[in-house]
């Protein structure tokens, strides 16, 4: 089999993207810069009063595959479609770009998800997510000849928000250690660590290698303020910690040291959607090449920048002509 | 019932848009800057070799009531889609818009249309659609309460492909001559001109009003490779010929006179999937408020200007704040 720098686990998701006035957020009680989980009716509901959207490819893990395939690196995906028209555009989407995506899609149920994503004039993007057919996933669906061939494990945290989808990102885990694969893991948003709190911290300190977060993700982790001090404690539990700070850059903490990197500068900040997933690509192309951490956040920090200047979280040029 | 600016019936279609190199082009043995009709087996062909795509609500009529809804103006649209996932979102990205689109869907057969369109990096945009649920049209879609209601009833061209679509914009046009309408009609592409030349001329002689052409379509319907002479021609045939001439600007001929409408400047040409078609939005606008042809033509550069600067031909700002 193909050998891959990662192989990432989550939500197969399509996203639906609009342009909306402040009151759209709270009209349609959503928490603005947050992902609220909905229902396929509250989907409708919302959706209904959304102005015209495009639809584009999504989903954070895939979206980090996606950007790292288009750095130059190798990448598989393991995540959950419906046998259906969002289905087919998901699927198109990530194995044209050369992605090994084999996941069976499930043939009943639920439709492929959706993310309704309502940006607003200050490049914010609030998120109403549907999980459809992802919440299909289970344990058979992690191959574990693709793990084996992995040098990276890539877990997206929102997958800790169904029991079967957290059954299989647990096998993935068995499967990884097993083989002595590295561990990655996405804390995803901060009202996902709210509800997984414990769980996360204990696959931390157990399982994981490198913890991707912004602020509010990990001083919810460790129910501290202080992102310097929480993010000094993360650094603890695992071996390399990136954390993302918006318009101040991020940190990157490791045993090595710590390393500040810069946010690029002189940027049309248009959709926010997307930021840390292509963070998470930079850093872990440059990781799984053997570049120094301070070359993996400068490689992140560039495929981010993409990303926030055009509707979407999916590159919209060769993010390779870019680094 | 409402009282409409204009009606529009035309294809149901959800466009898939890609960037492309030239050779994507000739490997899939499409015309560079045409449309071709394919069937849902050579849709599937043409779609697993594009690279990664947006999906945004089309069709060239549709675009139209768009593009003058968000100018100011009110609109109905008519045309087929099947009770799918893309059906769902050509119906919701019109209705949001506030157009009046209540054609039933198909439950069965095709699926609702869909465009695949692949912009090279000259900004031309090729065209390959597969027209699935669009065919399902009949004049019994043809609400007349709808036509009465109307101040000009504006035909897409292409629907000429489709002998039931055929009948159905035959009893659209028998409806507006009843209640005194006016009637515009797109000709839409210049092989679809040559796949019915006869008809269209024997159609606008008896019955249409403006027609609106660009130079590859005008020369074609009189067979004569001059433009000017080409639009002479058409005018003496019809009421208003608006005829669009790229980044030459565009000629409006009719009865008071010749209009030489000069083209948008310093434009950042990014697609040019639906400058005709919102060309048409501007001018059906000013034409049906009442302003001079000098006025509509300024407002039809407008709103054409705003949709070659992006992906796709739906507006992505309020076309109102422009004019």
């Amino acid at each position: 089999m193909t050998h891959f720098n990662i192989t990432a686990i989550g939500n197969a998701i399509v996203d639906v993207l609009a342009k909306v006035d402040e009151t759209f957020i709270s009209n349609n009680n959503l928490q603005k810069g947050g992902m609220t989980l909905i229902d396929e009716d509250q989907a409708e509901a919302i959706y209904s009063n959304m102005p015209p959207a495009i639809e584009k490819s999504g989903g954070s893990a895939a979206n980090t595959v996606a950007g790292l395939v288009s750095l130059g690196g190798s990448a598989a995906f393991i995540g959950k479609v419906k046998n259906d028209q969002l289905g087919a555009i998901f699927t198109h989407d990530l194995k044209s770009l050369g992605v090994h995506y084999t996941t069976t899609p499930s043939q009943n149920g639920l439709s492929t998800a959706r993310c309704l994503i309502s940006v607003t004039s200050d490049a914010q993007r609030t998120m109403a997510t549907f999980l459809g057919a992802t919440k299909e996933i289970t344990k058979n669906d992690i191959d574990e000849e693709i793990i084996e061939n992995s040098q990276v494990i890539y877990l997206e945290g929102y997958l800790w928000d169904e029991q079967n989808a957290k059954d299989a990102m647990r096998e993935a885990v068995r499967l990884a250690l097993k083989h002595g694969r590295e561990i990655a893991l996405s804390l995803s948003d901060s009202f996902c660590v709210t509800r997984h709190r414990t769980e996360f911290l204990e696959l931390i300190k157990n399982s994981v290698d490198i913890v991707f977060a912004n602020e509010a993700e990990v001083t919810e982790l460790f129910n501290n303020s202080n992102v310097i001090e929480s993010a000094k404690e993360l650094s603890k539990i695992c071996k390399v910690a990136a954390i993302t700070l918006g318009s101040q850059g991020s940190l990157i903490i490791s045993d090595d040291g710590v390393y500040v990197i810069e946010a690029g500068k002189n940027l049309n900040v248009v959709d926010t959607t997307g930021a840390g997933d292509l963070y998470a690509s930079g850093f872990l192309f440059g990781y799984t090449q053997g570049y120094s951490l301070d070359e993996c956040g400068r490689i992140a920090t560039i495929a981010a920048s993409e990303i926030i200047q055009h509707m979407g979280a999916r590159p919209e040029v060769s993010l390779a002509d870019l680094k």
